[in-house]
């Protein structure tokens, strides 16, 4: 198994060296006599912290970055996202992922939770890369209620590379939404995510107009409630966005131990709605989680930005600054994210999967120096991440990760493609 | 006169060289064979731009960074950053200023409208490190309604170096607001200020107490109100926040040109309420300008966040997404904010101060390469500053700013200094 040490790197505010063996963390000391495979020294000037974990992503959208802004969300879709869509081809969505990949390495993200077309491609990325992922089968139905036949091949598509993917690669059930996935394949696959102990990860409680069209078609039940009945929600079940949920919905999201995936700069940019911090986070002690969603409607993939958004916009929707305190915010993104995706990880200790950051503390944003998790909520960018190790492997070492160059401007030639 | 060449630079979308004399750009043209002092080579991936305004600042509370976060607004001033402040030393303000240029000049701001304790320190820090700054005469009022001695005697030093100064550093007068500085003294310094044809620089309508208790103090009157009857609303009158305005306070803006700072970050973090973007610069027609405040309530200075944070703020309060678009609030941070502190810049173009930024293009935020401007406000953050112009002098070439290191280890030898 290959070694890794991390030499003189800050960790609980003390220097210290931290040992890594195959994909874990093997000790922590002040000092380790002992040599590595790889060896990355800290001079006391760079924090060892967990890595961040984004819970809804559509990593290929960073082709779609800036491509169309500040619209009405019916015109944004069908004008502009829905058709450029249309003309993303296999290579494209390839060099999509791989452009999401580099910028979620670059700010410090080991694992995405995606949702797109032709995951095989992204599957591809991923596996070159060296993330983490959870990678979905993407599924729309057709007016016949039956998945649309792009889904059906990529997913068969996806299935059958299975075995090939190694671990940190793991394959859930997308089905998108309420709205576009009937009754019957939401009920069959509730059953087959539950058979194989899969994830199952869909959008809900988005917009006002999805919660009252459910209801109407529904009998009067929620997204939440509706979803429920079908045997959807479990702890394996990933609901992102939450934004429009009533007290009935946050008791039953409690109940089942759903994970939501809270997405503020999204839910505000296309003006979704407020997700309710305090009532869902706090007081419902519902399992909540961040995401950064795609790149057309953040813009970027940040987990640092995500975490400042999440915890501003909770302060100044409730009207109250103690809530949302960066700790609990910081959590979402590392230590109860990756327990939301069973992964054994989100600290820096003994035994723990590698998946970690280092951290310039010789940056301005860095100093005072008081509290290094309030530095990294609420004042920090990517400028401030150093390198990147994901299951034992240095992705990024001092800013720079090996091909940058060539991934950049394979995803621009891709952007070319798509321009109308 | 210093001469300064950026060669094959991206300027509208095509490859120029510009050529800079002095403080302002000469000439731009597809090839500039001419010799410089000094030539900065984009090859054909960065970008020209104009540099950002912060319109309010506290700048030396970067010591406080991460200070005290997650409290209820009083409990956060009078048990944390008060008694911090009462311990900050000359030295220590000028470390928190240097440490502050530092940070604009990263995140690639050249100016800011800055007001705090004993300005002379800050004007030393900006006279040395290049940047613009208007500095505030700072006002608080004691009992006996006359500005505190420590105040005055603080303003006179700064008066009396005001002829050494630099034409970048102009001295504005700096009442902290009208809960606390006296009707005589507001009075007097708008008067003053008219016959000077000097910038008033004032907090107003941040919080829903302070307009409570103006209209319960001055007869029904608001803040703007009261104030505008005082004679300090002007065109060169800057109001910090402006959170809760009626529409006849926003009329009277309006009316005298007075310019608004918003400040998304910080009244989102202190829950101070939300900034109306829509009523007050859209349909109200203000003249708006972004501020990040200081670092104890934000906790960064980068303009580029700031901006995104407006616009994702003004969607989400105004439930439409079209409100606060990409060009306006870049135009805010860039062209007129210049405007409104009458610089000749903002814009890049021949005549106009050298007043610049080189933006990277071979970075992973940046592609799709649809819209620059999107790019900007919505997914870039500090990495993608390359280099700073600043009044025709380069501040910052290839991300370092001469003496970083020596800064950031001063700033932090002051935190040891403040913390109790």
């Amino acid at each position: 198994m290959s070694s890794l040490l991390l030499k003189n790197v800050i960790h609980q505010q003390r220097p210290c060296d931290v040992h890594i063996v195959g994909n874990r963390i093997k000790s922590i000391a002040p000092t380790l006599k002992l040599s590595a495979d790889q060896v990355i020294d800290g001079h006391g000037r760079l924090a060892v912290m967990p890595a961040f974990y984004n819970s809804h992503t559509h990593a290929a959208m960073t082709l779609l970055r800036g491509y169309a802004d500040d619209l009405e969300l019916f015109t944004w879709l069908s004008k502009y996202i829905w058709p450029a869509e249309e003309r993303l081809s296999a290579e494209d969505i390839y060099a999509g992922s791989r452009l999401a990949n580099l910028e979620m390495i670059k700010s410090g993200t080991v694992f995405y939770n995606d949702m797109y077309w032709l995951p095989t491609e992204t599957a591809r990325a991923v596996e070159e890369m060296g993330m983490r992922a959870m990678l979905g089968m993407l599924m729309i139905c057709g007016e016949d209620g039956e998945v649309l036949p792009r889904n059906r091949k990529a997913n068969q598509a996806l299935l059958e590379k299975a075995d090939e993917l190694p671990g940190r690669i793991r394959i859930s059930y997308a089905p998108h939404a309420c709205y576009t996935v009937s009754e019957k394949i939401l009920r069959r696959l509730a059953d087959d995510a539950r058979e194989k102990g899969r994830y199952v990860h869909i959008h809900a409680a988005e917009s006002r107009r999805e919660v009252e069209d459910c209801r109407n078609a529904h009998g009067g039940l929620s997204p939440i409630a509706y979803l429920d009945r079908l045997g959807v929600l479990s702890e394996r079940c990933v609901l992102a966005h939450c934004v429009h949920l009533s007290e009935e919905d946050i008791a039953i999201i409690r109940e089942r131990g759903a994970v939501i995936s809270h997405m503020p700069a999204s839910n505000m940019k296309l003006s979704s709605g407020n997700f309710n911090f305090q009532a869902v986070a706090e007081k419902g002690r519902c399992r909540v989680t961040i995401g950064t969603d795609g790149c057309a409607s953040n813009n970027n993939l940040s987990m640092l930005e995500e975490m400042k958004l999440a915890a501003l916009l909770a302060k100044a929707c409730s009207s109250d600054p103690t809530v949302a305190n960066d700790g609990l915010v910081y959590d979402m993104a590392t230590r109860l994210a990756a327990e939301a995706f069973g992964l054994d990880a989100g600290v820096v200790a003994e035994g723990k999967l590698a998946d970690l950051i280092l951290v310039e503390l010789d940056h301005p944003v860095m100093v005072g120096d008081y509290n290094l998790v309030a530095n990294l909520v609420y004042a920090a960018d990517t400028s401030v991440i150093h390198s990147v190790i994901c299951d034992g492997r240095v992705l990024m070492e001092n800013h720079y990760v090996p091909g940058e160059e060539e991934i950049i401007a394979k995803a621009r030639e891709a952007c070319r493609r798509i321009k109308p």
